[in-house]
């Protein structure tokens, strides 16, 4: 018998039954006594297009049930060596988008203080940039594997400094990031200027477009990715429309010509080895994916950064 | 401040994050201590048509998040004087329904002794005969308000004794019904055999097709009901396949010409000063709504019953 | 045991399972040897906004796995006293509308000329026309009974005249009706000209606008109907968009405030008594009603037909 | 051949087909020289539960391609008398609700001061408050038909003075309603105190609850609604939730219970007569109702506004 | 002109219309004179998450009316030398799971003696070990082409030894397979204990998970499987989990990150030259993936299955 | 500030707001002074099994609103250099398919008349062959690029010359096609005959099944078809089938094991440098994607087939 949490098994509660917590872990009001917390913030107002990803956590809690606590492909245990729980949901100010930005930090600042690592279940990608106000405070700038369609750096989005399009730019702007320490994975689509990615480059992130991608396995471009890495603090930011929209059409601004999903596991599962200092998982939007399956890659998704968390075993 | 449970309101967290649990009340593992509880049983195996009520108990809480505590058209409070809590699912054996029948029944037993009045989330409407078993045990032959399509009093269904078209049947042969105060709304459809009903008026029970529903108010129904019910234990067992699939598209066995949701509210709320012992909401089958909106009638007509319990108060 | 093909039971096969025919009865090639036939005809083409009543004979079919034999409304045992089958579909030419009028006129002539009576699947408004054409051949003008939003009285469409909003006009024209003998029920929305319907009125038709049937029943007007209709031979034609899109949301040109279920049922039921020579249902498009509940409100309603047809023996 | 513009006909091109504006009717940039004008506010972030409505606009436009010119109930023929167009969107800022609030007014004095009535396609019911704003700049305090599930007199959501649940709260305190001459049509469900709907009471305000609707035409009530507003200007605020889910399934905030969409039409025509300055249609919500029959219901009460307004000729 | 049935043509008989049996071709009630025979079995109460696999065959038999007589690819040309029909379904027994095994065996067992090839449509997994019950006892152990994402050899599930995740578990142990000549492709997700794919192993299994597979083509794999196989009658079992969910969202128990359709393709074309014996399609649950696409991926598999049984002639 | 038109951007009105134009493009009634224009085509009456097609036009415009000016990937800037607009809908008679195809190649002949390119929002296949008998007459016979699951070359369906999978054939046969200059790319599934691809193949044709595409980049074959293509005017036909069903479920006739969307961009990328004279992109058929995905990929095509237009410029 393990001290840690388990996720409740379906030989004890159907699957399809029991709480609707994510992977059915036990809940609790604070992050005290947790190594890794899974936290919702249910947040869309930064939204530029279709709206729904405040519903994300919920569904994305919902359609977990299926994960059980073993990876079969890494072996990874995280169970027996993590306390693990679902914390709930971020209050957020839904009729304010700037105020709910303090909120968010201020709820990630607690659970730091705890020493509890954070997954996020968004909610927009606007959502990222309050998280790396909290991180940045404890861990110093970070390194970022950032996933996504989109760089995310615009300057301004209907004159707002604050939007889903924004967070990146607004996090190098505050010195949040490592910018030597960033690679930003599956960047496509149209844009206002051709240069777009280019100011990502300046500032020294790697970008590898979804073009460069195509047709193959992204192993080596995470052996590459570690050693850009290195020891240091490094967040994971992960888009769920940095896949292909054929994988995860649950989204709110999709783009042709994604990520496959084996892609997207073998980024995650490639910064097994890093200092993983927290991870999210943005931008599922249920309504447009009524058969909850764009949920289940996003869980799918969070229990695989869980299982690259620092301290995590893996079975012979 | 109330001494009681309440559920979460929408001005600390936004309805559409916070706990998935029926009306975002808090949870315990017990009945302990409580005047009344929600309890899911996620069983569909007992359906002869389309499944799906397995889901039920999921999405009636996700879709909950929409009640508020207090009941603007009867006034009524119920978290005012009750203590109200979710206790969850009953661990139901999805591959063997015979096996299913007692496990919902010891756990029924167990809520009956802490003396607290179970409200159930269905699943199909098999499980109203082990919660039938366990009330009757408690409180003897009940009164029962039926509201369905089905009068559900088959002999067999494909040689078995045991299906959602056969509980009222077993209930009655089993001395479960006091049976002179059932009554049974909305029945309607196509049958083997015209005189199906008949075998229900043959024991004594009252019964009120859907035609002989249409186009009116049914208070003055539930006025006669509750002369019929007199003081004696009532059980309310709600199909939602009572209702008309033009309000509850969500279910298994789909019959035209059903009840409007005024008056399915009617009947409930026509219960109030009834001793009314328990309550269920059977046959909401997700998969058939994903605009969530026959869940939310269930759930509504579930936060209905728990208004009309003994001792909820309505305030001026 | 009778002698009639009856309805595969359900305790014989889930009805999940079987044959997906119309009530899941028998098949034959022709209509040799039968009382009544269901006959499909998945013609769209001659619809003038969204299609999909092609695959309405198909869900049809399907969704019909619910009905069992016995009408418990009215008694009506249709296959004690019937033969009764499914002969398939029309094999209409959906590249040309024009040829696919003789096509189904050509196939009805056969059906009538064994003396069966037939119950058709539509396929859009159009399918009505060639169907009255063999009618009027066999049995001279016939009263009709036309549920529908929609007179269907246009002259041309797109300068066509042939498509679903012409039929009536036509079979009036060509001599196909008794128009003293013609009922057009739950007519409503908007026109071209604030006096359509007069062209109707002008004809001899009666005409019950939807507005004039809101709110009560309309058992009182199938007595009216039925002494318009005498002894003559009578048409039904069910147009699905006659019902309110509540309860019949899978349909191609939807207008707001039509019948109710109930109001659908009692027109059918009204024709108890009458002569009547062939019904059908048109306009079921399941791209529009995933949850195929538009459809089972269509089979229902071809199902009541069936049971006012003469020599249907109701039960004591 | 009118003057005035005339929606785009079927026999002109199919009505698949075809701009997708309001009607299919012309757009121009302004409204000048528009008796009437057609105009969409596209914004969402005032929603409390599931967002959505800002895709409304969009949805309502794809299928009010059904309407035609005339309307069959009433006779009203409002393109023979009055100059009406499509005048696009209010470019809302998505990012920042408090900051929309003014572009919404400016956007509405500019069309008021081109004595242009307009008739709004929501949009959260959070647009109406500035849309009122700029109307009693013009036309001071208006009387008020308003029909709702909720009385939307919240005094804050989540602490914020702006949102979905407030506009009438603030329009009341803010003088820009002739609080005599206010009526509310449809409130139901569930509340944080028993005697919310008392607040609006004590304005003065007439409260009809859903309840006090059910079963019965509503002519009579909006003949007490006609003597009650007199001759003082009258705006017309429709949310869809008003109606039941049944009818209009895709919204944002649900509730059980609701008017019938013959009890809508009738409110709406009702106003005929009254000195209506304007209306808008709220809360269609897509992504809840893919068959689009909600958008389709908010096109015709829409329309229906149109066929009220002072100057509409309605044809013998 | 063929002696053998043949699928309806389309210029026959439009697509969307004729009989909706598999690939719409003549029914039989026996086996009698087969080949092949296409068999339903609607079973899903074996589901241990979301439950439709019953409505299986009839979707799948719906939208496999796409499927023409030839294979353009390989040139098989089935119905030139194989005698084929659709035997309907088999009638289980939903509210049993265990008596459901005995009906489907002697069911098969049946089909067998008249010497025909049994091809299903699932139904969910459990299903495979009634028929491998009949296959072995003609046939003795087979060898075992197995698609899926699980292993499904769990030894029990909630305490029962049948359910859908442990058929395979159950055949080998009841010596049903000929486990050197056992292979399983596409297993994948997480599990209870890091070694379960081992139990396979240890039984001289072949697995060869999702991640070999990702990238590449597995014709080399199938060149490697058809050795293994040798001369012996070999079973195919494809569980439509075993795509990736992109390409089959319409199934109960997802796992991220499966077989693309080509190589599903490439599986069951690269069984050419083997002795199959017979071959299953599972998991197709309807709710899940309303377009239908999913079923005819799983329609599209069992045609494949078709065209490699030994006899079938290919065209050059 | 550029002389040419500009898509409406999403900083001047949100993407879910503006006109629902093709990427909120202006709009003009004729094409003069256009360099290139998009313009709809609603007909699917020459489609053989899922109609919705009509319906195509109107939603890919929807959900072009997501595309911005700038190409990332080939930093291709068609507004820089070209006047675009949308000229919105042909007026189709959706009662007769031949006649259509007159008033389709007389509309297009106005088109070219004014030395505008035309890009065609579909519709069905059929479409493609009135728009080619306006481009030869234009351009005489024109090379083509050809992506679909389907030849489209069968002789008659249905004894009809024009329908949806007749128009390569019927081209070929007027003279319209260099056949040296035809590719046809993704060809696969189920035929009526083993060898219907020869003719393709016969006519000189050049054919890339959807087999001899898999797992790789087409990159390396478009350098092939630019060489064979040379200087000549190349039209390129995209039908949204020829992509695997995961990525474009929205289609009416799905066939297994198709292109990715990567190789579909890579193959109109790869026209670049080729003397484009038209293209089109068919059969997005709504109803089966309500996500709108489906059209978003067809919008996206679109927008890449301007960008290799003759005179489009790439920035640095």
């Amino acid at each position: 018998m393990s001290d840690f949490n388990q996720p409740l098994g379906g030989n004890e509660m159907p699957r399809f039954g029991g709480p609707a917590t994510m992977m059915r872990l036990p809940t609790q009001e604070t992050a005290a006594g947790l190594d890794a917390a899974f936290i919702g913030v249910p947040l869309d107002v930064g939204t530029s297009n279709r709206p729904g990803a405040r519903l994300g956590p919920r569904q994305i809690r919902d359609e977990s049930r299926m994960l059980r606590p073993y990876n079969m492909a890494t072996r990874a245990a995280p169970f027996d060596s993590l306390q693990v729980a679902d914390i709930g949901d971020v209050p957020i100010n839904t009729f304010h988008l700037p105020k709910s930005m303090d909120i968010i930090t201020a709820f990630y600042d607690e659970v730091l203080a705890h020493g509890c690592t954070p997954l996020t279940l968004g909610g927009d990608h606007t959502v990222t940039l309050p998280i790396l106000r909290a991180i940045a405070k404890r861990h110093g700038p970070v390194g970022l594997i950032h996933v996504d369609a989109h760089a995310d750096v615009n300057d301004h989005m209907f004159g707002e400094s604050i939007a889903h399009g924004t967070p990146i730019r607004r996090a190098q702007e505050e010195g949040l990031l490592d910018s030597r320490r960033v690679v930003q994975i599956g960047l496509r689509g149209t844009g206002y200027a051709a240069d777009d990615f280019d100011w990502c480059r300046d500032q020294g992130f790697r970008v590898m477009t979804a073009e460069q991608c195509w047709y193959k396995s992204l192993e080596p471009l995470m052996g590459e990715v570690r050693e850009q890495m290195g020891d240091g603090p490094v967040y994971i930011t992960f888009d769920i429309d940095g896949l292909d929209p054929s994988v995860a059409p649950g989204t709110g601004t999709v783009e042709a010509g994604g990520l496959t999903m084996p892609q997207g596991l073998e980024i995650v599962r490639g910064a097994w080895g890093l200092n993983v200092v927290g991870g999210d998982l943005m931008e599922v939007a249920p309504p447009y994916d009524p058969s909850g399956n764009t949920a289940l890659m996003g869980a799918t998704l969070l229990y695989e950064m869980l299982c690259v968390l620092p301290g995590v075993m893996r079975r012979n």
